[in-house]
């Protein structure tokens, strides 16, 4: 984050945005700032009680700094818990964008265009698109200024669209380092089971799966209707089998079980939790020996019950992934996992995960953002919700 | 298992019993048989209900099979659960002990005397003791016959007891593998906290954990009277700190562990839990990050629930062990551990577990042995039960 303080906010728009011109030599407002506008929290709290939209100007880059125009910023689950004060992953509280009082802007993932350059900088040109390379760098903004240590940019963008950028990070990220799980080393036709198999996650584990030849037994929520359109969506994707939390829970799952998997033969190495509860007792259950068993979700809020059985005579490993953690203790795999993944939505092979687009452009009122925010938290949305930037 | 059927049970006892001249040439009973007897069944169910005490003849040993003279033989939780048909490891159903329906006996750990060798024996002689190299060998009678490759004889058995012999494979075995459980590789100065503290198995980690420098916080069950004695025993074999299950429940405990630990500097690396149920849970809470839980047995009967924020978050590591499995994957490590703990043992640096002696001797009532195992069982007795062998 820049640590430079920033000039007063100009409330005039300048005359030409200077995205408008991204490829071409950039034609600088009047006083060569950005006007930016971000979701900002002073304390922790509700989204709808603590955030506020936020306006300052930004100065033109100098040194090793570079100036961003975010293109995609999406509202994850753990963007909440943060701005309630209940995630682990501290947001960063500053004066730097000309408050009095400290403020952090909301928001860990996103993708966003270089549009400003010191004269310093070496890693990232103008017109790149850049990914953030820890967490905590408050996404939710329409602009941002930060040293070009702290992103890395997309090799080659071509043929991607902003949201597969911008969401590349997190889900399909975890999704593809839980599937690599140090001690399970899947091979092609062995089994994994999950639940939430329909999340950003899991649909991401599901495409993964197929590609390497795994297959998935797919546990998601009971639901009213629709879910043999589920079922045919995720199945289409790759499942092999999906199943409802119900349909897992019945007595004669075991002989359904035994029948996909060649009598037991073909084992089911890993089982991924993103619910916790009941539902992920369920699932442990039908593990193979010797599995491991991967948390890094817990929908349901319930801790899940572990019998001492499944860990002493079935040697099952129960762990837990957290992204950011991985992703700061491995940063280079982390950006080669992503560019894979990146290369494989380019090739067609990786269908996106569906969301609800919000835009955001100059004009939108800061409670539209953060009823979004609100909407997320409160499950009024059925698919993630993605800040689309809209300017221009 | 010997598979030869053994010759009609002589019911006269043999003039001299054999192993009165067991460091000089055995005087061999008329026929040349030794007179057994074993604790037996033919059917899972409780112990009371289906042991009997069965006497049979062992004809003199041959080709590569040995003649075993117990001389301990301990009654361990698991050997119960195998006799109730529960136990993952399943007794050896046999006719070979001059039944005509298969019967198994009951028992897995102990020590022998070799009394007799066939004439192809190579890997042990007359008077060395010998450990069982698997599980469900049948400990618990007062002689065998098997091939010599089931067992491996004790280097040197000068200064040590039956009873230390004929423990050493399970408990203090688990306890030392399990701190030396892979991915926690404890540090001298480094903390583990287990539960059911006051177990062989936690006995053993107390006095394992103090000769390589590790810290122990110990937990043990709330208990009416002699808690102080109790904590006092455990403090003497080396314990840092000992707790009951109220204590480690307080609000103002993670102040003490704060206290005893360099306000944390000094990190709680190992969890070994025993018990389950709330307990555990509670355990777990004390674990720094990326420590490993390791649950042996559930002496509770009750799962445990797992937070998801420590499987995340702090990505402690839930796991099992269980000897038998263990030392089957890696029979010369096992091996290795028992040499290294017996030498302990010799050397006075490893304090006996105290055990209630059974003794069994060719006049006692199977009733008499069949209530030793009952009363295991049910908890009557305070510390584990060993069955001495009383001949001579």
């Amino acid at each position: 984050m820049a640590s430079k303080r920033a000039p007063a906010i100009l409330t005039a728009r300048p005359k030409f945005h200077p995205c408008q011109l991204a490829t071409a030599p950039r034609t600088i407002s009047t006083y060569g700032y950005e006007q930016a506008k971000a979701l900002t929290f002073a304390e922790h709290g509700e989204p709808s009680k603590v955030l506020k939209l936020h306006g300052h100007s930004i100065s033109p880059a100098h040194g090793s700094l570079i100036t961003l125009r975010f293109l995609a910023s999406p509202i994850n689950p753990a963007d909440i818990n943060q701005i309630q004060g209940v995630y682990p992953s501290k947001p960063v509280f500053t004066t730097s964008l000309s408050t009095s009082s400290p403020i952090a802007v909301g928001g860990n993932e996103g993708v966003a265009e270089v549009i400003g350059v010191g004269s310093g900088v070496k890693t990232v040109a103008k017109g790149d698109w850049v990914i953030m390379k820890g967490p905590s760098f408050g996404t939710w903004r329409t602009h941002a200024q930060t040293d070009e240590s702290s992103v890395f940019p997309i090799a080659d963008k071509s043929g991607l669209t902003p949201i597969q950028a911008g969401t590349v990070s997190i889900n399909p990220t975890t999704a593809y380092r839980m599937l690599k799980y140090p001690s399970s080393s899947l091979q092609p036709g062995e089994w994994f089971i999950q639940n939430g198999a329909n999340s950003g996650v899991g649909r991401s584990a599901i495409q993964f799966g197929k590609l390497w030849g795994l297959k998935s037994i797919n546990v998601v929520r009971d639901r009213d209707s629709g879910i043999e359109e589920l079922k045919k969506e995720l199945q289409e994707l790759g499942a092999d089998v999906v199943v409802t939390d119900t349909e897992l829970a019945a007595p004669k799952f075991k002989e359904k079980v035994m029948s996909w998997t060649d009598e037991g033969r073909e084992p089911i190495r890993l089982g991924l939790n993103c619910v916790g509860g009941k539902t992920a007792t369920n699932l442990a259950k039908y593990l193979s020996p010797n599995a491991d068993m991967v948390t890094y979700g817990a929908m349901s809020k319930q801790p899940f019950a572990l019998p001492a059985a499944a860990l002493i005579f079935k040697n099952i490993n129960f762990g837990g992934f957290w992204v950011s953690k991985w992703g700061k203790e491995n940063p280079d795999a982390r950006k080669k996992t992503i560019e894979e993944i990146l290369g494989l939505m380019k090739e067609g092979k990786f269908k996106d995960t569906p969301v609800d687009e919000v835009k955001w452009d100059h004009e939108t009122k800061g409670d539209t953002l953060i009823d979004a925010v609100q909407g997320t938290l409160e499950g009024y949305r059925k698919g993630k919700s993605v800040f689309v930037f809209g300017d221009p």
